[in-house]
């Protein structure tokens, strides 16, 4: 088995392939003048096990097109098996039709990394889990929600209570929630009268208890952003908030943080600074 | 038939659809604040021949993503065929394995946008002509050559002379001399002493004459600029450089006339300043 690590995700790769005890490449990737990218596998694949590792965050677009190159050229290369490992997949969240006319990027997104040589893959709480049915490759959704819960355990938190950030990260909470032993409830918008809507916990009190917000992506924290306001009004001890990919867009952690959330704890399927819990043994697990 | 404008070929688009006298589309393209591309064409497209007309320069990844939702879309929402219309083929310089390991990128680029629901392609003056049979699809390269002989020809130059930019170009010259009615040779890399390498032509001397360096794609300007040199010393009259793809990496516009270059001539299957000859009337005629 060898891991080929994509350009998006040399952290998780070198974390990878030390859980795996197998070998590292580091492919050679540059930029012509002319802004193509050059890719070269400087490794032997013949009758390997390749799992090439590749985040498709920001910049979504390169980081896929670099994904499918060394999925193609593992594949040309002679690997005898070319998994493709995608902590992140990027277009998850455009799985269906809003108005007339619209992409439905996601079927698009599948079809090219299949087509590019994936014999099976992998990702980590993916937006919607019956996008892995895009695919007709085996696919797997791993998800890496208990990881956070025994990471926020080991933070002593004061009487801890979870929140999944909407409905449809009540099922995210839950994990956490059960890997901490603690309650859990969601957040839900709720309209007041004609002008006004808040968003807060649908059941628990929070008053002098830590709060941990949970959801799948972390965008532009706009959701956890508005939650804060009330739970700090309702006296909520500290703020926190948990995710598996920190895509935190612009400026998103500056005003997470602006709004009294004291922290963002992540994975890193995406590798940035707040991405402190590592993916690693999950998808190892899942390889063996 | 209806021509959806992709916006890497906004003039383009527009050309053709008035040769063809077809419906125009332009798609709403936009990103979300994470960077994701949203893809909305406005159309009716049921049981429509849909022509996706999409280059993929600079950025090309980019282009190449969105020519592969498009794609995709056109198909998704009922059009009887989609034919791209890729003026300009990213990566086709990229064609076999130089070196062990290497991707050879232009194979995983024909994949995708295949796979992506182009029931034939549509390219202009690609680098190795053998490419096209990467699809299993039809696929054909017209060349613009004519075209351009067509246009230096109504710039009256004096005593003309048609130069390759190297073996490779020799056929894109003879094409564009024979519209002209004007001689033709190439240029060739000749090594002096040890040292020393000139760029020349091969047969024909330039003497008070136009030269017009000929080749299907810019991109540094490195072969041009040198011969530029050797043309001047030889006491060529102006020196003209024609191609169909004007890539003009980085400061190469610039460069290229600094070094005595009067003027570059190119086709409109990339859309810079100099493209000045429009491809439209020669993808209408292969459509019809």
């Amino acid at each position: 088995m060898i891991i080929i690590a994509g350009s998006a995700s040399p952290e998780l790769s070198a974390r990878l392939a030390k859980h795996l005890k197998c070998q590292l490449v580091r492919p050679e990737l540059r930029r012509f003048p002319d802004g193509e990218f050059y890719t070269r596998i400087g490794a032997e694949l013949k009758g390997e096990h390749a799992l090439v590792v590749q985040s498709t965050c920001h910049p979504q677009n390169d980081n896929l097109i670099e994904l499918c190159f060394l999925l193609d050229a593992a594949k040309e290369l002679g690997a005898a098996r070319v998994t493709a490992v995608v902590p992140y997949l990027a277009y998850a969240r455009q799985g269906k039709r809003f108005k007339p006319g619209e992409a439905i990027s996601i079927h698009t997104v599948c079809k090219l990394i299949e087509r590019a040589g994936a014999d099976d893959l992998i990702t980590i709480d993916v937006h919607h889990e019956e996008i892995t049915r895009n695919f007709s490759v085996p696919a797997y959704n791993l998800t890496a929600m208990p990881l956070l819960g025994r990471y926020i355990n080991g933070l002593k938190f004061k009487a801890p209570v979870v929140l999944g950030a909407d409905k449809g990260a009540s099922e995210h909470a839950k994990q956490v929630a059960l890997e901490m032993g603690v309650d859990y409830d969601r957040l839900e918008k709720q309209r007041i009268n004609a002008e006004k809507v808040v968003i807060q916990p649908k059941r628990l009190h929070v008053a002098n208890r830590d709060v941990v917000i949970v959801d799948d992506i972390i965008s532009t924290g706009g959701t956890i952003i508005e939650a804060a306001k009330v739970l700090r009004n309702q006296r909520a001890h500290s703020i926190y908030s948990a995710c598996t990919h920190a895509v935190l867009a612009g400026k998103a952690l500056q005003r997470i943080r602006s709004a009294g959330i004291r922290r963002v704890i992540a994975t890193d399927t995406i590798e940035h600074q707040v991405s402190v819990v590592s993916v690693a043994p999950l998808i190892a697990n899942a390889i063996h």
